[in-house]
């Protein structure tokens, strides 16, 4: 963009500063570098429900909802209610409380394979502690994932390249998501040393469409892992909670020895959990895992009352409902101007593309044009639903994308 | 203990339920394990100011102040405040807000080599993170430690044995705290594959006493460092504010190229940070930094006002001159009844033991003497004090002392 656009101005003069204190002005998934400079708002000032407002006082009807954490809308009342109960006793301590016991009890009840539960804050947190664990209980070093698939920024798996060393993925092996032979062909050349292999519970890169498990690779690859005594860790730190309310391996069949959780646990509380089966028990206590606040009872509240809500308010059911309501609408209106929106992944966390838009610059231009007219669509990346959006605001985002296809088609169009 | 104590009813029976669904009850730094199981309160209720409640429902002068964050009291009441304000607008978002670029301002404008800085949630993220940016600006792999110093729970580093495979350490070279000779002879042999040195401001292992830097030791380490081109990281996690208002360097004339801070920053808010010098800021901005929550802008707030009272309250001073109180206090305490105890490290974070009470016994039933009497001191690592202790809470401290030292007189005195 040669000329920064009006409506960002204050966004883009925040992050003149920001840029002056912080490398890159803005890093990690949220970086303005990531997704399109000068074009989608960079700076958040408040948010409620499915909605925010930027640096620049404009709102935005929201479709990423935080990345994910926000499940039951932005300030869900009772979330915040059940926050502040737990916060007027106290956050950290010398100790943990019994909110921790009580959500570590919670898990164990609605996960099927929780015999057991710890808690981090973040998603690399937990799923390179999971690794170890693997590691601990096999004896073996190596580990099994998916080209492409994001499981954090720890240096065996961090999508980054700086500051790497070749020790760091000197025991992991790819194989591409889908494809059982070469996982089969993986595990007769090594599965004597692989501790385990990670799985996403659908394949969601960024940048490229979402891909579900085919009809028979989770069962293929669990008959491949038993034979060679290989466990399963599902990574359900970005699905967990928006599939299935007892984990998302339960939508898609699969059965995993260990599973990891975040966004979506503590409706924006930082929180991350791992679960796993009573034989990893024994390895799972040997593995030194800590950290400041890891203990902090607030999270932990929040994340209760998170999840209590979620069953009450059948909530996997009601982003499924709308998901789909939204996809429909979204390729309705695509049709009618004459383009070919698709929808990958599933309904509550769909992943859109034009067909044929090979590098994204009609998506590009289509969340380019969105954010100029009041709607968070994201270019490269699964969007998230939450308990917030209802058949109104899903109406909105459809007349929002319908007013973008138009304009589209002036430049781009068939 | 054969039998445990009436007075930890609740906590033991609670710790059963948890012994159940958390593999150890309780892990990390909190675990009773690591402390004096059946001695020590397992979880707490609730805490203001410098005092807390555990599960029975007992309450302890506190001397942890959960094991750091609680740097200006329990629910400083203006922290508190600050952290509701930003908490009312949000969290967590699609984006960044201003109150990360005010964060990194105000970081930059108090520490000397702070020309940036990022934030995560944990102490291990950053030190972890920041061995990757000098082996980023640096292009070597190898780091050199001390011996017995804790940097975090990530594989190059953590105190834990669980889970590590060889290439975790293959490149961490370690050196006794104090010895020049050691460090010269280390990087007269490597000097040019070490990225970095990782440093505490003084050495506060567990399990024995702190050592302030001897003399010489901070200006010929540096010295040695220029000569080689390894950078410095200071590891301010644990100590840092509390020592120095411009970063605990300061107080030993360390020159850092990178610094982490993590405990104090934010009250008891989840928050971490790195700072660092200009010549780092490119290889910073390469390498990927990143967590679901590390954008969280209420701990931003929150660290933003301790800061600020911090530096009102002068509460660097506060903290050294009743450290200072404690330690004559407990030590004449001790002279009373014929036990020589002794303080190492800052006053702000003392470190107590019995000369010659080689394996802590003496220490263990001090601490669980005053558990009962209703204070809480450490038996094996450092304590904390925070702003909240007054002088009535030290005479109250070492009043209870008193107690527990005529006790210790009729079973382990002279």
């Amino acid at each position: 963009m040669s000329e920064p656009p009006p409506h960002l101005r204050e966004n883009l003069s925040l992050f003149e500063r920001s840029a002056r204190v912080i490398p890159g002005g803005i890093y990690g998934h949220t970086s303005p570098a990531a997704g399109l400079p000068g074009a989608l708002p960079y700076f958040a000032r408040e948010a409620r429900g499915c909605r925010y407002i930027d640096a620049d006082g404009r709102g935005y009807l929201d479709f990423m909802c935080g990345y994910g954490p926000n499940l039951l809308g932005y300030q869900n009342p009772e979330v915040e209610a059940a926050a502040a109960e737990q916060r007027a006793r106290g956050n950290v301590f010398n100790h943990p409380t019994e909110r921790m016991v009580e959500l570590a009890e919670m898990l164990a009840g609605k996960i099927d394979l929780a015999d057991w539960a710890v808690f981090g804050k973040n998603g690399s947190d937990m799923t390179t502690w999971a690794l170890q664990v693997a590691r601990e209980h096999t004896g073996r070093a190596g580990v099994a994932k998916v080209v492409g698939a994001y499981h954090g920024v720890d240096a065996w798996c961090t999508p980054g390249h700086g500051g790497l060393i070749p020790e760091d993925r000197a025991h992991v092996h790819e194989f591409a998501w889908n494809d059982l032979n070469q996982f089969r062909d993986l595990l007769r050349q090594r599965g004597d040393s692989i501790a385990c292999v990670f799985l996403t519970p659908f394949h969601h890169p960024a940048f490229a469409p979402s891909v579900l498990p085919a009809d028979g690779f989770f069962a293929g690859l669990q008959q491949i892992c038993a034979k060679y005594g290989v466990l399963i860790v599902l990574d359900d730190v970005r699905a967990g909670f928006r599939l299935h309310s007892g984990g998302s391996h339960r939508r898609f069949g699969l059965e995993p020895d260990l599973a990891c959780y975040c966004k979506a646990l503590g409706n924006g509380y930082p929180i991350s959990a791992t679960v796993g089966r009573e034989e990893l028990r024994k390895a799972a206590s040997k593995v030194f895992l800590t950290g400041s606040y890891w203990n902090n009872a607030v999270p932990q509240a929040a994340a209760l009352k998170t999840m209590e809500i979620a069953a009450r308010d059948r909530v996997v059911e009601h982003l499924e409902r709308l998901g789909n309501l939204l996809a429909q609408g979204l390729s309705a209106a695509a049709r009618r101007h004459g383009f070919d929106l698709r929808r990958s992944g599933p309904p509550a966390m769909p992943f859109f593309h034009f067909a044929g838009d090979e590098n994204f610059f009609l998506l590009q231009a289509f969340a380019e044009a969105a954010a100029r007219r009041g709607a968070f669509f994201h270019p490269h990346h699964n969007w998230f639903l939450c308990a917030a959006h209802d058949e109104q605001a899903i109406e909105e985002a459809i007349a929002i994308a319908d007013g973008c296809l138009a304009e589209l088609r002036q430049v781009h169009g068939p």
